[in-house]
């Protein structure tokens, strides 16, 4: 197996988009990370793309060959992976087998979503649940994370205050990423007092419906020093799979799969979670991002809500959270999401990310979440080999 | 990079399946394919489904854990891939990478599609044409291939008798084979009197519309022999893209993303088309079959309608085309066909196709081809490593 190496990065603004298009936004997220890597079209051989449901948001699909055909690309290979909002880490991974497997060695992975073309992007994010035993029944997301965010109330006594730190916290990130969708600050009491959506999640305990692309540029850690001075190395990548309907879990205040695909990232990595200096993780409701720095090991279960309100999860705190003001900030276009994150995660790495860096950031780490938790895709990231 | 094997496959009879569930379907199909294969779920160490549009028929995306999930197979990481009508396809390439990459052991490649749970499929089939320039303007698959027919009367004076040829030689296939979606022999003249579906093809040119699934077995090939005493051996795996709307193509008579996905394999494979003893080819329309015959180079460009003519398609002939039935006979429900195609392979290099074998038959292709042709994938199968 070959050691892979990320030697591009890219991300668009990430916002509501209404003067870019679909084809726009993933032409010019690809050809920025085929630039940062001081590559050109020709050096390009194959093409991962992470995308929930351009059939659902445009009547599209078969979006692989459309992409390269407007990058200028064929007869380039271009697949799509999908595993709802999980998407780009999924074609991370297939991007990353794609070189250690020696098929292809210039691969970019990419994610993109454009769902501010419809009126209402609710039913189709619904698609992301189980249609016959959640969505059907009239459960929207909201509603599938609010029960796990009672629940988490129930056993550990957390609160909204706690919650609301996790937004909080985005959003003084985001306030320092020019790429983000909400690049304002907010304070704990426009969080408890913003309209509730599903109680207890209130409307900015929720990530934004946005239109994004980012793209990543791989190739075999033997070669990245001849496209740049700062590859960045991927350590692990790990996926697992859950129930895709709520009902089934064992436990709705952990993600199973999360929980399965960290220890193996570890155990790969050869690093624990004191190791890691970043971390993203899927906050698409605060209550996401609360399960996910307990379920990866930096805080005890039941004791993520005070770690978010002793200000731990800061930049300089004992684990940097979502320095680029995560999804609740910086925007969540679905597939684009688990792509954005290894970014910034690489941005960090480099010490790129500007008056958001995590002071001398060596390991970095991205925890991807499809559904309520049915797909989990983990990647570890490293400046050394 | 480790050579891969398929140690088990199984496809579910492809129809209008009314009492059988997406779910149904695809968990038949795995499970079919881990016991062809000896092996038991314990074993499975990763999954990729090939799925063209549950969003679009069934308002489900995020299938691949829905799928672990209702096969019991938990936190088993499960992908989907997406490439229109190639979903199959890719999806055995993503299952054929994760094992030559060594991030996995036994993987299993499925396609699954669900399309008669709507009352009109064609809205959902156009997505894999271009939207804004095609399906927006009212044009439908049919009368896509329709202009490609049409420029290949008019260049090499191919006429609907021999187009018709295609569709004969699917269902005198399609007759012996008892998981086909019509197992009734045709005539020349039943094709030609046929209602017209857009000019110059008529009912008995179009495949139908499908339910079923198809799965496969993978393992590296120095692990195959431990699972089953026939293994048949990947030989090539390649893929390559074209532009998605037909008006950007130079020609409107060869499919030039099978004809650099073909040349690569033969390369990769180190064999000629005259060493491929049978062949699937993706006639979602007879037209495209015809192309198919041509670009994959068993035939010259333009002498495809009368090699047909000749009969030198027939199990018997120069080279057997679509054993299986082709999609034609044996359906084509969208996701399921790339693999299908390769299952239908397996079965004949293993010499287990019953009343359709061919004679002796040692090296088998499949092509798979989405939309009219923006993406090709191309295998080659050996009965030797």
């Amino acid at each position: 197996m070959r050691d892979v190496a990320i030697v591009g990065v890219s991300q668009t603004k990430f916002g509501e988009l209404w003067d870019k298009s679909f084809r726009d936004l993933i032409v010019e997220a690809g050809l920025k990370s085929i630039q940062d890597a001081n590559m050109s079209g020709e050096d390009i051989d194959s093409i991962y793309v992470g995308n929930m449901s351009a059939g659902l948001f445009l009547d599209q699909e078969h979006i692989a060959p459309l992409i390269a055909d407007h990058a200028g690309l064929n007869p380039v290979p271009c697949a799509r992976v999908e595993a709802a909002c999980a998407s780009g880490g999924l074609a991370l991974r297939q991007g990353i087998m794609a070189v250690a497997s020696g098929y292809y060695d210039n691969v970019i992975a990419a994610g993109v979503e454009k769902m501010t073309d419809i009126v209402d992007a609710t039913p189709a994010i619904a698609a992301a649940s189980d249609q016959e035993w959640e969505a059907q029944q009239g459960i929207t997301f909201p509603a599938l994370y609010a029960m796990m965010a009672k629940r988490h109330m129930y056993e550990y006594g957390t609160t909204s205050e706690q919650l609301a730190q996790m937004a909080v916290n985005g959003h003084e990130n985001g306030s320092k990423n020019p790429l983000a969708q909400f690049q304002n600050k907010i304070t704990t009491d426009q969080v408890l007092r913003s309209g509730k959506v599903a109680d207890p999640l209130r409307l900015l305990d929720c990530s934004p419906v946005s239109d994004g692309a980012a793209s990543i540029m791989l190739c075999p850690a033997e070669d990245a020093k001849k496209y740049t001075d700062t590859p960045i190395y991927i350590k692990a990548s790990t996926q697992a799979s859950d129930t895709i309907a709520l009902h089934s879990r064992k436990s709705l205040t952990t993600i199973e799969s999360t929980v399965t695909a960290a220890k193996k990232a570890y155990d790969i990595a050869k690093v624990t979670p004191k190791d890691i200096d970043a971390v993203e993780v899927h906050d698409c409701f605060t209550i996401n991002g609360l399960l996910a720095i307990e379920d990866l090991g930096f805080f005890k279960k039941g004791e993520g809500g005070k770690a978010l309100e002793d200000g731990e999860t800061k930049i300089d705190g004992k684990i940097a959270v979502n320095p680029s003001g995560g999804l609740k900030a910086r925007g969540h276009p679905l597939g684009a999401t688990g792509i954005a994150q290894a970014a910034e995660i690489v941005w960090q790495l480099r010490g790129e990310a500007g008056k958001r860096q995590v002071d001398g950031a060596s390991i970095g780490m991205t925890q991807n979440i499809g559904g309520t938790g049915g797909t989990a895709a983990i990647h570890i990231f490293s400046r050394d080999q």
